[in-house]
């Protein structure tokens, strides 16, 4: 079959997705015609005192839905959170499941689907390799309707499940199509109830999605082939459907992140930043993320006191997309040489003239594009400001090697060497 | 639940879609992991003594994979071939299909795929409402891998399937989520065999595919809004999602059709407009298509004697992609006033230069770019050679009035005159 070292293809698979303002009035006339008789809607707490679940269960009561609410999602879940969700997805023999939330609590609700199906597996069964067994999903999951409310994760689209494992100190996932939403309803009037700065750090989710997803390592020179399409993993590298989505979310993210952050009564910016999330998370879901993914894992997964402004949580976080647009100064710097044009696009759409720049200052141009962004949105002044000194890279370099299912899609090849050079650059921004 | 009379969201579904030179190769694999053992294999007799099945039956053969094959299909398919293969589906309780062909292999083998699946229905049951009854799809179908081996038709990506009615002289369809493809296999290698009016032909229907989804009645200007979610139709209007689409295979249009027809051996352009029926694909399958594709039906639909170029095939035919685009100067420049400043991005994403154009001259523009992009091609000068006169226009308004289904997604209202107009002026071309 592959007489090349290299795949020779890709495949593109998203959710349905349907958007509206106020569509989620419908997810219980939805849930009828699917015949659910015991739904699993999850959430967290702060969300369930919020419209965008009250929508749901007045719609899941109007149309006499049966339900069981589970709203003990932790923000930035953990391997722990996972398993109590799951322990509650096992009792409650659902039939189908309703994720109201963030990256969060799809994610969670995800897992909780997947291993209710799988009541047999041990947890690490479906974790990604090395640090889990990555087994292939046998059983068919239950449907699974997801609703985000924030504008970043893109979660709705594709089938990864990512979570802090504790004893690692670094982030994870579950990476499957087998987890991809049933459904994802995409209503931007849940968008306004997202603080000021969980609209920027998901947004900046939004950035990085389409930055490493246009600039992974092509499908087509990603190695091995797999000798079995079924083999064929969901993070494939770029791609001529991929970089269509990636380059149509950045256009968003340069004209509307901005006012998203500044007014959360700005309809049209934070609508567009909800569709523009939707592109990027399918524009990722089949070509993956790279860089700043992998390294996020472990600067989240470390956290030390460092308490996010704007989240209403009790724990110290870093929250996902801070996490991640960290580094991205440093790792676009470092990545440019190995495919300029397409650093020098990213810049230009979000904003910079580059008519005049030669393809050798390509990662310096997408770099400073990238913290002239980072300073005008308030953001912290790299990794130092949120907790972190020179003495914790080893640390984190170490976090960031088992990330190998994302930081192998880089396009350009690293060492340990590199990895300590790209963390020491992410100390300090301006 | 619908306070507003119109719709005020829309959906987006699509096929899965696996992209590469060769990939046909694995299909043996696929069929194996998906523990099929007893596959349908449809095409035509043409296709069936070349390569694209070839590739096909030697891959099942090497993976043990056991098929029956049916290479009845005709081209431009009628109510009376659909229903030939479907009693050859329902003889043979197969468990996955495969369609390997152009439009008409597909949409004949969905057809397949759902009576064998509904054995109790009759053919009306499903078939678009006035023609038929448009019920609801209740069985679950079989699998179906669909391989395109024509750059036009997009039904691996959409759940619609178009046929000759021939008692009523028009081409009507089933159009339901429920009928698309598991997989679409989009193999550029065999866009190599098409011949050159089939690479023209075929690049006309992806043009009007996009051109028709990015000036369709936006979604949320569609009335009335359906009150169930279940009853939003497949073809809902223009969309932000559709919109990225339609736009991105219009470039390609713009850049490689010409190359396409000209030169068989031209694999960046034939794999590249292989890609924007893809595109164009999941674009219209959304948003729907409008005026061109609702008069081409009866266009098809009354041919007399026309002997199509480069067609093996016995029996008078007006190619699909033909039919519907010699009408789309006329439609375009109809269309034009409702929302001209799309009509004028189409234009210049063709390659005219419309900086100084005015809104009032959209329409012309755009018609104008048409007609020599058709000039170049060597397309038949209209209606009129191909075989109609002036009599035939009452008939052929007559067979538009039924596609109401997608001449109700027309940007601009129009009466029985207005269609009169509009095959009259589209008798003669250049």
């Amino acid at each position: 079959m592959c007489e090349r070292k290299t795949d020779y293809a890709f495949e593109m698979a998203c959710s349905n997705i349907r958007y509206g303002a106020g569509v989620t009035k419908e997810i219980g006339m939805d849930l009828q015609n699917m015949g659910a008789r015991n739904v699993c809607l999850m959430t967290d707490r702060t969300l369930s005192q919020l419209p965008p679940v009250g929508v749901v269960l007045d719609s899941l009561t109007k149309h006499g839905v049966e339900y069981k609410i589970y709203e003990d999602v932790r923000v930035e879940p953990t391997d722990k959170s996972f398993k109590a969700a799951i322990d509650f997805a096992k009792q409650g023999h659902f039939d189908v499941y309703v994720a109201v939330g963030g990256g969060s609590v799809i994610d969670t609700c995800k897992a909780a689907n997947l291993y209710a199906s799988h009541p047999e597996a041990e947890f690490l069964d479906f974790v990604n390799a090395p640090i889990g067994k990555g087994k292939p999903i046998t059983a068919s999951l239950k449907p699974l309707i997801a609703v985000p409310t924030t504008a970043g994760t893109g979660s709705e689209t594709t089938g990864v499940a990512i979570f802090d494992f504790e004893n690692l100190k670094a982030k994870t996932g579950i990476a499957n199509r087998a987890l991809k939403p049933t459904l994802g309803m995409v209503d931007p009037l849940h968008t306004l109830h997202m603080p000021s700065r969980v609209a920027a750090n998901s947004g900046f989710d939004v950035l990085c999605h389409a930055l490493e997803s246009f600039t992974a390592l092509p499908y087509n020179l990603r190695s091995p082939c797999p000798s079995n399409p079924i083999n064929r993993p969901a993070y494939q590298g770029s791609n001529p459907i991929s970089d269509v989505w990636a380059r149509h979310a950045l256009k968003i993210v340069a004209k509307y992140l901005k006012r998203a952050v500044r007014d959360a009564g700005d309809v049209e910016a934070r609508s567009s930043m909800h569709l523009a999330s939707v592109f990027a998370g399918i524009g990722f879901g089949n070509a993956g993320v790279h860089l700043c993914h992998g390294m996020s894992y472990p600067i989240a997964g470390n956290v030390k006191t460092h308490r996010a402004r704007g989240y209403n949580v009790e724990h110290p976080i870093v929250p996902h997309g801070l996490s991640v647009v960290l580094t991205s100064p440093a790792v676009f710097a470092f990545t440019a040489n190995m495919c300029p044009e397409r650093h020098l696009e990213a810049a230009q759409i979000l904003g910079t003239d580059v008519s005049n720049i030669k393809k050798d200052d390509a990662g310096r141009v997408l770099a400073d594009t990238l913290r002239s962004i980072l300073y005008d949105l308030e953001v912290e002044d790299g990794l130092f400001a949120i907790g972190y000194t020179k003495e914790d890279i080893p640390s984190l370099v170490k976090g960031t090697i088992p990330q190998e299912r994302v930081t192998k899609l880089s396009p350009r090849a690293h060492t340990e060497e590199d990895l300590t050079a790209l963390f020491a650059a992410s100390m300090k921004l301006y």
